[in-house]
């Protein structure tokens, strides 16, 4: 079993990794008997996993109540929000309640906006289900849901009493899904860690292929890198945006194809190569550097370019919405070698829009 | 022109309470040349101030923007909340905005919920309108929509850069309004301060009269006496929770009565009758304070006994999902002497529903 803290003062909080642990009591701690909890979860994942940690929960005397969300990135909005709110007042859950969020980054972002909102607060434990969730929306309490005009635009920072990362759970991960989670992986190396793209580039057949071994490395060393950036700048206002990496141009991507038709892991994975390609265009990266990062992310089965029929200008409304553009002025995260990156400010629109035709290359 | 500090480490803030604030630039620091500021504001207040604060931020250079909602209670929630998100993102706002509530306690709660969840949080500035904003519902950070099944029931601690009191607002707020306030300000008497109710009791006419000498000194007072509770207990775990009194009660007659057509203070009023009856038969408060504190709501022009078409019997369901009940045990705050309140648990049902009769003799 492999421990990491997330270092908050008061707001701190264990991820532990291991097989089964959605079956041990020990992970819903310091939940007791008596408590009252409220799953909240998919259709596809209620279906997998729903019963196993009701049973775990009521076995030691947990009242557990459940509200099951249809799946998908488009449901992540006010609307879902406000049927978990409708589910914990017909079930007159109290300011002493504990959300509990079983599945991926939706569900997560979700149920834990629900319970930074819901009596302005309640405790909230996250059961990542996707590799994605598990290394990177699980922790470090940013919280949201989209609106029609930008993603993640209506959240909170707000931190669970856990993580519990259970690896069975990546048996039943369609491989898209878990490519998609490898982009994330990925910009861990990028940005941070030049020793761990080494090992990316060494072991990810072994991830593809959900080598339990690997995969329990893999996912403590995301997480105890987010942890670290986390602890370091919780509200985001320095180091942490650097996790953004890709995020400019992915989240313009997504916006545009709609939600969900593109997954959050492939717009990243095609946004860190705009992003590298503007590097290597403003002379800061190497082209050696961004043929790395190429390689991995096509190993990894991810896009390297965006969708065929978005031209750069498409990206240009989306990108002057993001929440990285501070009073007008275009900042972007960009990669200057393999384990950094820098905050980059006053580009101009041309660079950001060249980089989207250069990567197609 | 008179100031207070709400003392709470890096979020404390000054309230500012004078006549013709809104015309002094000064007012909305730290707002400088080159700021966008987002006033969210209703039609009725639209009339009244809107184009006099555009014009101050105006003068000194601030871009504004502005969002003007339907007016009412019943506007609280979700998908109001979306059209501020909306006028934001359609402006192009970043997290370098600032939301400023023009009006009551329903666009503070409102836009102070905006602004906690804009972006995962943007500076906001209260321009309290309405006495009950000015002496409760600015002062504190507490933020929130309703719900369908429940007042309040979504928000968020959220604290203003700054809560500016203009005096001459009250020159125009309907005298069913100015009562409404009352009922909050006679409640900080009763919970807080046995000298505060004197004065009330010797100067009711002249705060009725809107005396600004007495108005003035009455909203201080209020706001020194929260300021000195929300700095000891920001997110309500101990004595913040004496300012509920009334509030179990009258939420139930809200909620009951639908929104809006039973003012926030007159509910408030009621449901402190009904807890003084409470406390009294519980042998906790004298007959003669009881006396006191009817005869002064009286003299504010509000209602001492719930609406003549609820039944003791239809509290319940809205008391048993207030955020005041934890594990499913009623808890209450009741006074137990004109200036001393304390919170009661392990009531029954029968004594909480026999004071809704008893207040009616």
């Amino acid at each position: 079993m492999e421990k990491i803290t997330v270092t908050l003062g008061k707001r701190s909080y264990q991820i532990t990794i291991a097989s089964g642990l959605f079956e041990d009591p020990l992970s819903f701690l310091p939940l007791k008997a008596g408590n009252t909890a409220m799953l909240v979860t998919n259709k596809t994942l209620a279906r997998l996993y729903l019963n196993k940690v009701r049973h775990t929960l009521e076995r030691v005397d947990i009242h557990v109540d459940q509200v099951i969300l249809p799946d998908g990135e488009q449901y992540k909005n006010l609307s879902v929000l406000e049927q978990i709110f409708t589910a914990l007042l017909e079930n007159s859950h109290g300011r002493d309640t504990t959300l509990i969020a079983l599945g991926g980054g939706v569900i997560g972002d979700l149920t834990g906006f629900a319970a930074a909102s819901y009596q302005r607060g309640v405790r909230f434990i996250q059961l990542p289900t996707t590799l994605l969730a598990q290394v990177d929306s699980s922790v470090g309490g940013k919280t949201a849901v989209n609106h029609q005009l930008g993603k993640n635009m209506i959240g909170a920072f707000y931190q669970p009493l856990s993580v519990v990362v259970d690896l069975t759970c990546l048996q039943t991960l369609p491989i898209r899904e878990l490519s998609s989670g490898l982009a994330e992986v990925i910009k861990y190396g990028i940005i941070l860690d030049a020793e761990f793209f080494v090992w990316l580039e060494t072991h990810i057949n072994e991830l593809i292929d959900i080598n339990p071994v690997a995969m329990a490395y893999c996912i403590r060393r995301c997480c105890e890198l987010k942890a670290g950036v986390v602890a370091a700048d919780e509200t985001e206002q320095g180091v942490r945006s650097l996790l953004n990496l890709g995020h400019t141009y992915g989240h313009a991507i997504e916006a545009e194809m709609g939600y969900g038709n593109w997954l959050h892991g492939e717009a990243i994975a095609a946004g860190m190569m705009m992003a590298a390609h503007t590097a290597l265009r403003l002379n800061q990266l190497s082209k050696l550097d961004v043929s790395r990062i190429r390689t991995l992310l096509i190993r990894a089965g991810l896009p390297v370019t965006g969708p065929k029929i978005m031209t750069p200008d498409s990206y240009l409304p989306h990108i002057m919405r993001d929440k990285k553009v501070l009073a007008g002025e275009l900042r972007l995260v960009l990669p200057t070698a393999i384990g950094h990156a820098e905050i980059y400010t006053g580009l101009t629109k041309e660079t950001i829009m060249s980089a989207v035709l250069d990567c197609q290359d």
